[in-house]
């Protein structure tokens, strides 16, 4: 199936659809997670984009109800309504982002955050000495910065000849109240700091102006330490055998983000001593690690943290290359496997201030979810992410060029493929497309088998039916085969995957149902059920509906929230207000520990099984 | 003239002193003040002393009023009321100790300080983690501290694999209320640091018990930076000339202080952790340099400090070798050449807790004075040191082995050298004496000129007139014949010594005159003029207000406390009430420059005029 090319403005950002697809979710495809308050449903108004052809024909039709005549006209259309019909030029502008919809973030003002960063500058001219005023270098400055401002050791050496080289001019830099540095000349419209969302897999870094509170770059590639091990547990391990590992796993880590700090300062034109401060939203092992604590005691039971305060460390000590007098803000950790990445998406999502109980999932390397309720808030985490990265799927990858991100099922199978290239494996989103077409399609009973052609249903189209492959007893199903793959071996949906498929989802369903019963609420008392991070943003709803990972809410009930994890970590760089309600949230949050619940093992057991009955969203056109 | 061996305990000092000195001045030799708060007219008993001869005969006579008949016959004595007239062995108890006088340290409570050190110790004893108790290791920990303890990031580090190796178990040593190190075991009963009197040619290093508030050790040795010049300026001068001699300077003074440090941790059997806190007065220059901060600003008009608020500072930021989470406490400064030392010295004096006007006069290579009126702290610095610490002098010298440090005149010259050698040269204190002397016996005049033979009074006795020796139409004075000196030469007093003298003398007279001038007082007003420093300890009261070095006061008023300095440096170490009462000191203290002072030129003019008249103190009986 031909496939078009979206190329999304101001980013540049290109990806290739299938025809039909929705705006929505091509954006992203292209990581940009668009704002739809109404759950998609074309009434809101608020994923607003505007669309061009290259060929300058007029942009795609679906006059939408919720736009004016005059937008409509100058090529606006809502992301939620608009298909993919051709190659497109589409352009996203901030507002309709769902990460600039303060409304969302702070519940309540609908102004976005005012920068209220904790590094300031001040420009200072000081009175020069003389025989009436013999203050000292130190008494002087501060007279212009504040008295309760404090003065390292190492500033204070370089102040005498700082201030008589520079005619007793210059700008501090401040962080809270202590003096970080000083510059010759007034550098006061000069003010950077990274965000570092630390995955196990993906770590992404932002470079931010802290005086406009606005993205400059963004940068993002894998965490170094993969190279000791795909999960926590294993780089955990790592370190339990050999204690050296630990300093070698920090380096990589370290490595990581200076090389994307080199990245997103070459890409913007800056210096690294231009970055003043530095946050970090990571899971517990990760955020431990960067911090060289040695994470072994999350390695067994009780599985306890060495911190769960935040920290604020100078960046020097933990080998980050920028500004010397800059510090590392750690979001503060909850419990166990739950870590500053959740708090950062609480942060994000503002799910505590919702007017109904809020459902919070972010799906990475591991998933953790959080439920709001009645101003409780509940935290677990599960072991959920590795299938849904490729881990442990037969035929299994990350969401790369080549990946199958999507199936869809008519008379026969239509794939997706990341990067316009021919298939090499297939990723998670695909992995639950494709079982809960199968579901649809009757060739997947409850229990997670994958019927044989002679018990699969008779309406089952033959081309479907056809690709139903049995081997030693049991029954695999062909999406794509070899003569379209790109190693020439067909590319199977195993029965084994879809166990580890029941496996996963079935993780995250019965830690949502625990959470639930912990809080006394049906999933339909559920306002909203937040989907964050790079998995959760490309899965179809509706799929993960039919498979039973997502509870039965309706389908405008379930958003897609971006990478929360690093809108989080922004907007503790950006806010001191920000990062004072994240500390509330981690205070506030209970750590609900899974596999100490007693009715946990039932729980699981129940919701690996897939749902016999269709669910709310299970419409048959996707999203 | 015969001297005779008078041995201290329990410090096992011993000093060669003149027949008929007093046990008060001998102490003082040896470096130990005496407390006398009646001025040593033997009333007060508080200046109490065990006598003992090594001929096991009866000691010294003298029956004391201030004693008991008990006392008396237990070999008890005043210091200031009994004179050596054998080798001898002094006993000085504690309470006979000026730096042990609490009342007089503050003025109110009639009690010793009680130790209140800013690093303290708390051993702990943690629950282990649990299933039903999952708290992170920090957590844990600071339900054990307090909530509100900080915990850096290498000490953080260290946390998980500490407490499991030693079960959860622990000593917890805090700065203040951050975490600088922990210890297995409970170590709660050893807390040691170090305060340091940084003098700009002589370190002094106290290694003290911080929970008993006891000296355990004391060091002292030349500053390593005399290699560099002798007095501040020259060093400043060699800074500005060449910035790299910064870094050499700093690390000299950084290598004295190591080198102390290993004496005492050797001589106690400690080891360098053990010390956890370091504090240092020193004046504005030693001060700066010792920290890193160019001093070049106080090498010109007009004579500015780098800072004025006290700086703490990581003790391996300015390379001593201690505790590797110890910090170093530097005094506040006042101003212009007023630093650290001066502050210690207010400290250790409460000089603004007398009923009266008091006022401070520190002798080192500078001498600083400070005035303490109705609330007010008047402060200033003359340049008045070195001529008493030998320099400008011709046959000048510190005082050590071999200067004759005394001088008295009777039918003929006696001198008392130091170390009971032959002597060398002359120090300060026999500089002054041998001015008085000169001046009573009418050889010397007013404006400073030793009469030749031919103009001297009659009444002079024909010993002393043979010394007058005149040469190119000036008369020099011989103290010792060159049969009689170490090197063979005659020890002269020569005309240039005396307008040196006048100088010096002038100058911290002219600095008093202004600063009782700014106050309004009288010099009769004074309850008391302290006088500190190494110098001031070993000054004959009647015979610097012979010269008029000094106001004319009561003798009594005229008390010796010691090295101040370094009592202020120990009360800081012990005390953080007593540190905080530096800091008040420091705020309210106001700085004099006398250079910009009107009326310093005429005052200094005046003041180097020797007086005409015996002043109180000038009897025949010395001290």
């Amino acid at each position: 199936m031909k496939e078009y090319r979206v190329t999304f403005e101001p980013s540049g950002r290109s990806v290739f659809v299938l025809p039909g697809t929705k705006i929505l979710e091509a954006a992203g495809r292209a990581g940009i997670a668009l704002d739809t308050p109404c759950g998609g449903q074309g009434t809101c108004g608020k994923c607003r984009a505007r669309v061009s052809r290259p060929s300058g024909a007029p942009a795609a039709p679906a006059p939408s109800r919720a736009l004016g005549a005059q937008d409509i006209a100058a090529g606006w259309r809502l992301g939620c309504a608009t298909r993919i019909d051709s190659d497109m030029f589409v352009e996203i502008p901030e507002e309709s982002r769902f990460e600039h919809r303060p409304q969302i973030l702070t519940g309540d003002s609908g102004h976005a955050t005012a920068p209220d960063p904790v590094v300031s500058k001040r420009h200072f001219s000081l009175p020069e000495p003389s025989l009436d005023d013999q203050r000292s270098d130190l008494a002087r400055l501060r007279s212009a910065l504040g008295e309760d401002v404090s003065v390292p050791g190492e500033i204070l050496g370089e102040l005498p000849g700082f201030l008589r080289r520079n005619n007793w001019r210059g700008t501090a830099v401040l962080t809270d109240h202590t003096l970080m540095g000083l510059e010759p000349g007034d550098t006061t419209r000069s003010l950077h700091a990274v965000a570092f969302d630390l995955g196990t897999t993906t770590v992404v870094g932002t470079l931010l102006d802290l005086l406009s509170g606005r993205e400059i770059a963004v940068a993002s590639g894998i965490n170094g330490q993969t190279a000791f091990g795909d999960d926590v547990i294993s780089r955990i391990m790592r370190i339990r055998e050999r204690g050296a590992a630990l300093a070698e796993l920090q380096q990589a880590a370290a490595m990581t983000l200076n090389r994307l700090i080199d990245e997103l300062v070459h890409e913007s034109g800056r210096s690294r001593s231009d970055i003043y401060e530095i946050t970090v939203a990571g899971n517990s092992t990760m955020q431990q690690i960067l911090c060289g604590l040695d994470p072994s005691s999350l390695g067994e039971v009780p599985f306890v943290q060495v911190f769960d305060s935040p920290l604020d460390l100078p960046a020097a000590s933990i080998g980050l290359g920028v500004h010397p007098g800059a510090r590392v803000f750690v979001f503060p950790q909850i419990g166990g496997f739950v870590g500053g990445d959740t708090v950062a998406g609480m942060l994000a999502s503002a799910l505590d201030r919702w007017d109904a109980p809020v459902l919070f999932i972010d799906i990475g390397t591991n998933g953790e979810i959080v439920l709001a309720c009645d101003g409780k808030l509940l935290a677990a985490s599960t072991a959920a992410g590795p299938a849904f990265e490729g881990a442990r799927i037969r035929q299994g990858m990350r969401a790369t060029a080549g990946a199958i991100e999507k199936v869809v099922f008519a008379d026969d199978v239509a794939v997706n493929v990341i990067g316009n290239v021919k298939p090499v494996g297939l990723c998670g989103t695909a992995l639950i497309d494709a079982a809960a077409e199968l579901l649809r399609a009757g060739i997947l009973d409850a229990t997670g088998r994958i019927l044989p052609p002679d018990e699969a249903p008779s309406a089952v189209p033959p081309a479907l039916r056809r690709r139903l492959v049995t081997q030693d007893g049991e029954t695999h199903f062909m999406l794509v085969p070899g003569s379209e793959s790109a190693g020439g071996e067909p590319i199977m949906l195993w029965q084994r995957d879809v166990r580890e498929l029941q496996l996963a989802s079935g993780a995250i369903r019965a830690g949502t149902n625990i959470l639930l019963k912990r809080a006394g609420i049906d999933a339909g008392r559920l306002g909203a059920v937040l989907l964050a991070g790079a998995f959760g943003n490309f899965i179809r709803r509706n799929n993960a509906q039919r498979i039973g990972m997502l509870p039965e809410v309706q389908c405008q009930s379930v958003r897609f929230i971006g990478n929360a994890a690093s809108l989080g970590a922004k907007l503790a760089l950006v806010s001191q207000a920000k990062r004072a309600y994240a500390l509330d949230l981690a205070r506030r949050a209970e750590h609900v520990d899974l596999s100490r619940d007693t009715d946990f093992q039932a729980e699981f057991a129940s919701a690996m099984m897939f749902p016999d009955a269709p669910v709310p969203c299970d419409v048959a056109a996707s999203q």
